[in-house]
């Protein structure tokens, strides 16, 4: 490969093994260990490396997305159109810094999302195995870019409704951080209709469930430990089911004041502290934080029903079952 | 799907068949036939689904080149970033139209990258033809992005140098549009080593040949042919070889002015007719444009030996030799 190329591939490589929960290839081992995958078997490294590859598409979804929301931070680094700006800025180069930046996040996000798939395909599975990931493999990165656009357009239009809120945690976060990578495991293992329909229950449940509880910590969490200055959440505008339900019962209930000081509130940058602790104590008092508990726990239950009724083999059963109460009761 | 991404999908689909010359899937398609590939045969119809993928790696490319140029127009019609942007104007919606057509161009592009990946592995094409055409794809893919950004890079570091303009070519046109595309198909019909040897020469070749020819066409090229204005290369600045091969002649033989007339001119969006006729007398006078035409003759020589050379099946042969010549004799 061309040698100017290097830096691309340095700051890719940099951003992947820079941080990350590796939520997504976690679900997609387990979902192959539920289809009865033996860690000390010949595929083993093979399924790792497939599941590592969700890794390369993150990148490309964090690196773009960043770009779409103009960040500046991402895992207490400059994100990558900042950083190559910056690069830019340094060395005095011509044209403009920030198109520079621009071009450099858009190719690298690029060159991720063509290399998840190289990465996958190369893994050393099977062809059966690679013919039986194709339907998960391709619903997971079409909904994760439809989930994106759905959320842009959300914003755009200004639809506070629960109803966006929810669709848009279905697609990116549940479909492709839980669901769609259990599936995959499952189906990388030739786990049988009954398991793969059991295991994206769980999936699609869980996965909403993670996201109403960052949705919580976005505005509630303690600083010390999510690492986020409080209430960023609010600040961002961000377009959560906690808000819609806010909204929601505060125009149900006529509490016109309410339903105002919501509005003003969300999506303003300089949002003082104290106005924080208001929006906190409104969202209490109108019963939205509590609506958005009730649902994490009925969303877990069924996800843990699905679990336990389909026929997961052992140690991932218990494993999954663990990760499903870790990523709903978690304070970070 | 979720339907509200229906937008996103409508704008990709006319993309891909609002136009374009099907250059790389004309190039697979003859690489299939040259390896013996029977048109008549139960594969062609998958074979045909394959490389029509290539259309859709080419409107990602072409999507988010016009969003890092900032280019409002292609192939007659706004750009996608453009004509989200307006859509967003248009409906009042909330925010900056231009992050918002920014945002959709962005994921458009992706869906179209992903897509691409897709619709080759469900073209019904067998394991083993999948597993063969693996590295050509992944080359192919990589090295499109490792030529735009290196394109990029070099604009930025005003790098006028023949071997930079070079470069760039084999990468982005050689390799991406022609080189891969004939490997491509070669190694899904099966073709020996000896076969895709010499197709990937006789491509190399073929496709700076084809860039030359583009270049020579941007500077001099009938308007009422091309479509575009004349001179326009002149004003976007292109760092192409004919401009980097008049920059070193005039360097070389100490035509001060004549730099100084090159530099002057090249990368500014306001100039005239008469400067164009000037620098376009100039890139003849210095030997600019002989230099460029016996290159394109040389190469054209090498990739039709190369190609009389290697094994290639009837009626692929000829048809390759008739698409050597007009793509480097082409007007337009």
């Amino acid at each position: 490969m061309e040698e100017s190329f290097a830096g691309a591939v340095d700051a890719l490589s940099g951003f992947v093994l820079g941080g990350g929960k590796r939520i997504r290839p976690t679900f997609a081992w387990w979902g192959w260990r539920g289809a009865g995958g033996d860690p000390d078997g010949p595929l083993a490294d093979a399924v790792l490396t497939a599941a590592s590859s969700l890794e390369l598409i993150q990148a490309c979804a964090l690196i773009h997305d960043d770009l779409m929301d103009a960040s500046a931070v991402r895992r207490g680094s400059p994100t990558v159109h900042v950083a190559f700006a910056e690069r830019h800025r340094t060395q005095r180069w011509l044209g403009e810094p920030e198109r520079f930046g621009l071009a450099a996040a858009l190719l690298i996000g690029d060159v991720a999302l063509a290399w998840a798939d190289d990465m996958l395909f190369d893994s050393g599975l099977p062809d059966d195995a690679l013919r039986r990931m194709r339907e998960p493999w391709q619903y997971m990165r079409s909904e994760m870019l439809a989930g994106q656009y759905l959320d842009m357009l959300t914003q755009a239009r200004g639809d506070s409704s629960t109803q966006a809120a929810l669709r848009i945690d279905r697609l990116k976060t549940a479909a492709y951080t839980v669901e769609r990578p259990l599936h995959l495991g499952a189906a990388i293992g030739g786990g049988s209709p009954e398991l793969i329909a059991g295991l994206r229950t769980f999936g699609a449940d869980i996965g909403v469930a993670f996201q109403l509880r960052d949705d919580l910590l976005g505005v509630f969490g303690d600083p010390e430990v999510t690492g986020k200055p409080a209430g960023d959440d609010l600040r961002e505008g961000k377009r959560t089911l906690l808000v819609a339900l806010g909204l929601e019962l505060a125009q149900a209930s006529g509490a016109h004041a309410a339903t105002a000081a919501l509005h003003a509130a969300i999506g303003r940058p300089d949002l003082d502290t104290g106005t924080v602790d208001e929006v906190r104590a409104l969202l209490h008092e109108l019963g939205a934080v509590d609506a958005v508990e009730q649902r994490i726990t009925a969303l877990t239950d069924t996800a843990l029903a699905a679990l336990r009724a389909a026929p997961v083999a052992e140690p991932a059963a218990t494993r999954l079952a663990e990760l499903a109460v870790s990523a709903t009761k978690r304070n970070h």
